[in-house]
């Protein structure tokens, strides 16, 4: 990467961990490196003091919730911000006393919660601990600060947030444990790719005493009259082999003369044991905890630092930053210090020169997530679809929903290839384009066996999916294959293969055929023909599974055609129309702001002239309201860091608003002034900046590029990234 | 070892397999090494097709039995001739067509069952498989004959006879797979001392598919509603990692157009996948099954025929030899080819220069087995001594009954000194015996945290065990510590330690208190010192538990003091009224040939002058209705080659009548002439004889011992050993 020298402003104290840990942002405020593989989320979500946040008794996606008040530990490997449950082990607990190695007992009540970026800090009440931790990539870090006298620290391998059981442990020395934990079923799917997370922990005192634990399941057949230890723990102390089955752990036990702190060191890996302890070794061999913190920060600012915003509340730097170390989360690094990661499925263990990103999570991300990295961090961009085109390598197919090397298949449509053109056409293009192609064409025409668009036969010959087709959301489906259809017309027409350009950009258009005047929404339509009736276009909201939309009704997909705002219009039957029709989806309450299909809509009005005000006050609107300096301050799952990401552009006044193409709209920056800090390897200039000059904080009145007069909503990414500044006048 | 080259006879022609693979015997017809550590033993004991004798459906303890039909694979390491369910796993089944992991579903019956030493073969019925088995010591070698098309080999670590589970299996390659199985809790006991088998699998040919699979436990909770996959095995077709939890298994899938063979190694350790794979390499590399089996054959050979006969029926040297195989397989090795073992409980890795030997059933063997193995097998015999002194010195305690580096306590009394002595009185002293001999004080005297001699108090203060000592077994457990410190009293002469030699003669007799006049027998008396009353000496046989004795009722164990048998005539009242009672053992039906505390009874006639002969035919009544050619041909559980030692010595027509007393009495030999090859080692002549001279098969006439009538029916092993020949003449 090539950056200007400049002296890095310190912008990791505007970051506030725990947004987003209540109100189901599935986020966790526990440390973690930039795009880390490990991070140290404090546990607490089982266990029945926690109910009704609890992880067994309902649909429960995260390690973590702010109001909950039972930790049981802190689980090493986590996904951030996500709907499904998955990873959320490796749980590590000190506790004090006789050794309890069941969590319903051990289980502790916390108080003096601390996070920043790096750092989590609590005091466990029970135990009278005082508990830090950090994380390099593919380390997780902890201080345990324990009392005078008997100490333990447990390593429970049977807790887990996912679903999936299974696990080895072996006690290396007094001062080392190595394991395995299956893991797997994201979103209660695909249970048959679980596959195995390893880790080596390491501890700075050696324990005098240390073992394993099993707890074997209760037998009920004849055999169990003669088994007294029928369904009860083992303890197995001073035990050095492998110990394996679905509920184990290991600890290692102490006892102080003295008030004594504890450092561990947990590498994890996706590729071996080996690979674990080599993680550790090289990540943070011979250097202390605060070593390890005080890098951890200073890492976490040069990225976040890369925008630099000034005016604007300290809440607003906090929600803004909070919301750029969201998007720096996921997608995260994959590939061990060495090198290797798992090829995807058959996890044969492959080799990769960049960063082999995982936990792609592209229905959501394609919206917006890639095109802030492809202006702010084209670097990462570039390995992220390196990283895609490793995937297509190995398995044949673009990823859709990619998850430490097993493909979950979750949410509809082909967003891979929206992403690539993205990226493609604002000139980031340190990849094998053709490659790239080959494979987004590969999704598009393949009618049999296809795993990325199902009912493509009918969508190529109807021009839509039926109701037929598949069992929910033929609606949306098409539309997400335009979407994907034009991306590749965009790119056709930027690599000269005209007649792919002609082709794609006719079939882009087909959810045209799905657009009915009676209602002026989409609706399904039957495989004969005709229109799914009785039709109500508002069943769906909430997540309902319906025939025509995903995670959505008529009202929350119908504008999302970006690529055809205009075609839209005229369907509609001219600006007034359309106008009406989408502000009717604000007024009646169908606009959801914690999902993506809509996500975009706020920014619409800009394409009716006279009405950008509109965007202008919902956009304001929508971040005051949704997006705060407090836990439950995001709208609902981060997905990933696309909620947090159209915060981000939404706060610059900016928004890339139809995906594969390479513009952005504006509205109102929150800020005075942002300067953004370029990627000299990508761009020619070192810096560009937004400036606010405001009256009254009224309605935009006019806006300057580089100088100049821009008589539009709408600006290039190019002239963007060649100029200097864009300016934003308001009354 | 120092044996004479004379050529060997081949005498692994009389070994027949089956004998004792039904009635309980408990032992296997599958290939193993002398004393192996790897066993290929047909598994047919699981599923209903196999009730009454199904593995889950009753206390079960071997992986086959002769009457059952379906197969469900082949086990590869177990346990030969013991009453308690362990090991039994490691299981590989060949299969044809689609691939099926459920034993259940892919069981079969199967012909053309043949076994002779170091071999096994039958035809798997519904895949039209001839399977072919042989094994070195740390090795099992299969061959798999598969007709044309689709072929399965099934590694099934899920199924087992043992009743724990856990493993970890992992394809490394189309020719090789690794793994590790968790077992333990023999006689559902000691679970939380469950260990780790590991096993190394290698296939003559690349599998063109392979994969594993994993049925998780049903989840019963709300979770389970979303997950579609609930229970069901997932099979993970070309996956080359780890995978954990408890029922797992892995494949190689083969479609053959032509008839194909294919040889699969399976090298087994308890140490590590490493040291499996040390172990196959080392023992089979670069050797084709045939000459696997060749070696194996003549190492059987090299070690059966150090005792050779002449005369008896065909019939008759079939059970002695196979007697005697039996005699051979446990003590079994435990370590690696590279001399590694894991230390006693705690497993750490540890190194010997011998052969560390383990699965002591020493309750059962320290009555005839060590004896025969001292005077045949020295250098084995003196191996096992140093084992015990390995886990005494890992441990601080000797062994019990010690199961692959796990103690786990099985049965009463302190048996490892009683063999260390006799094995040190018959001249065998290469051993640190001032250790040994602390060891046995220890276990003699320590009061408190005595794992190997509960209620040793009462037993020094009353010189008995009382009702209230212990649950069960009083008088049992006074005799077995009478007998344990006779021994410590020989041995303490030997080295020429007066005082114990007084202290413990005088212990060895303390048994006398529990002798009530009134039955003649022994009987149990309560914590103030009466007896236990009312009291029926019946009561206890066929293994019902009782205050008094284990495993037996009075009868069977008023005897059992072999010691002090001139004492116990003389409590009785003399050799009359002792001589009666010991044929009501008889008569009533008391007497248990299948179990060890009254195994000697029948030659204490020979105490008794004039009625050696009762002796004699008893002996020969009990060879001929207990001991057959035919599986159902052992008395019951072989108990480790208890059963069959008995028969070696008895159809030699001599018996070492007393544990820790280095003598033999003497009986009707059933060959007209036995030679027992020496290990010049150890004894200075290559050779001793036992001969019949017999008219009519009548009572012993007379006996000359090298040459000089004996006067007597007892003879000492030095005598015996350092001269030439036992000649017995018969009417």
């Amino acid at each position: 990467m090539s950056y200007s020298l400049t002296q890095a402003q310190d912008v990791t104290s505007y970051v506030n961990p725990f947004i987003g840990s209540s109100n189901f942002g599935t986020t966790n405020p526990g440390p973690i490196a930039v795009r880390g593989m490990a991070n140290v989320s404090p546990f607490n979500v089982a266990g029945p003091q926690n109910l009704p946040f609890e992880k067994d008794s309902r649909w429960w996606s995260t390690p973590y919730v702010n109001e909950n008040t039972l930790l049981t530990g802190f689980s090493h490997v986590n996904i951030s911000g996500v709907g499904c449950p998955e990873l959320g082990v490796i749980l590590a607990m000190p506790t004090t006393g006789a050794l309890e190695t069941d969590y319903k007992k051990y289980g502790s009540t916390y108080t003096n919660e601390e996070a920043s970026v790096g750092y989590y800090t609590n005091h466990i009440e029970k135990y009278n601990i005082k508990v830090e931790a950090t994380a390099t990539t593919r380390v997780g870090v902890s201080k345990y600060h324990f009392p005078a006298g008997e100490s333990n620290i447990l390593l429970n391998l049977g807790l887990g947030l996912t679903n999936e059981e299974g696990a080895m442990i072996k006690v290396v020395s007094p001062t080392e444990i190595e394991g395995i934990r299956s893991v797997g079923s994201f979103c209660y799917y695909k249970a048959e790719e679980a596959y195995p997370v390893y880790f080596v922990a390491r501890f700075s005192e050696a324990a005098p005493e240390f073992g394993v634990w099993k707890k074997p399941k209760t037998h009920t057949g004849l055999e169990s009259q003669w088994m007294g230890y029928n369904g009860k723990t083992r303890l197995k102390k001073g035990y050095t082999k492998e110990v394996v089955g679905d509920s184990i752990g290991a600890y290692m036990r102490y006892n102080f003369d003295k008030p004594t702190t504890v450092e561990m060191k947990i590498g994890v890996s996706y590729v071996s044991i080996e690979n674990a302890r080599e993680n550790l070794e090289k990540e943070t061999q011979h250097k202390s905890f605060n070593q390890i913190l005080a890098d951890s920060k200073k890492e976490w600012n040069s990225y976040l630092s890369r925008i630099k915003v000034e005016g604007g509340t300290e809440d607003d730097k906090t929600v803004f930053y909070t919301a750029l170390y969201h998007t720096l989360i996921h997608p995260n690094t994959l590939n061990d210090f060495n090198g290797e990661y798992p090829k995807i499925k058959t996890r044969e263990t492959l080799k990769t020169d960049g960063t082999r990103y995982t936990t792609f999570s592209l229905w959501d991300t394609y919206r917006n997530l890639h095109q802030l990295m492809s202006l702010v961090y084209p670097k990462q961009q570039s390995n992220m679809v390196k990283s895609m085109l490793q995937i297509y390598d190995e398995s044949g197919w673009l990823p859709k929903w990619e998850l430490n090397a097993t493909e979950t298949t979750t949410m509809v449509g082909d967003p891979a290839g929206i992403i690539i053109a993205d990226t493609y056409l604002k000139g980031i293009q340190d990849f094998d384009v053709e490659k790239a192609y080959t494979a987004m064409l590969k999704s598009a025409t393949q009618i049999e066996n296809n795993p990325l668009r199902p009912g493509l036969k009918d969508y190529i010959e109807k021009g839509y999916l039926t109701t037929k087709t598949i069992e929910s959301g033929s609606v949306s489906t098409t539309q997400e294959y335009n979407t994907s259809d034009f991306a590749i017309a965009q790119l056709a027409k930027a690599l000269g293969k005209k007649q792919d350009y002609k082709l794609f950009s006719k079939r882009a258009l087909s959810y045209r055929k799905l657009f009915d005047k009676e209602f002026n929404l989409l609706r399904p339509k039957n495989d004969d023909g005709s229109w799914l009736t009785p039709y109500n276009p508002e069943y769906g909201a909430n997540f309902q599974k319906n025939l025509g939309f995903i995670e959505g009704n008529a009202w929350q997909y119908t504008f999302m055609v970006g690529h055809d705002t205009k075609g839209l219009i005229k369907l509609m039957g001219g600006s007034a129309n359309f106008s009406k029709k989408l502000q009717e989806v604000f007024d009646k309450n169908q606009f959801d702001m914690a999902n993506e299909p809509d996500i975009a809509y706020p920014y619409l009005f800009n394409y009716i002239k006279g009405e950008e005000y509109k965007t202008q006050n919902l956009v304001q609107k929508l971040i005051k309201e949704y997006y705060q300096n407090k836990p439950a301050g995001l709208p609902g799952n981060d997905d990933t860091g696309t909620m947090s990401a159209w915060l981000v552009y939404s706060m610059m006044g900016i928004y890339p608003i139809t995906p594969a193409q390479p513009i952005y709209t504006i509205s109102t920056p929150v800020f005075d002034k942002i300067t953004i800090q370029l990627d000299t390897e990508y761009y020619k200039n070192e810096t560009i900046t937004i400036e606010k000059e405001t009256l009254t904080n009224g309605a935009i009145k006019s806006i300057e590029l580089n100088g100049k007069p821009l008589n539009s909503y709408f600006m290039s990414h190019d002239d963007f990234v060649n100029g200097t500044t864009l300016k934003v006048i308001q009354n």
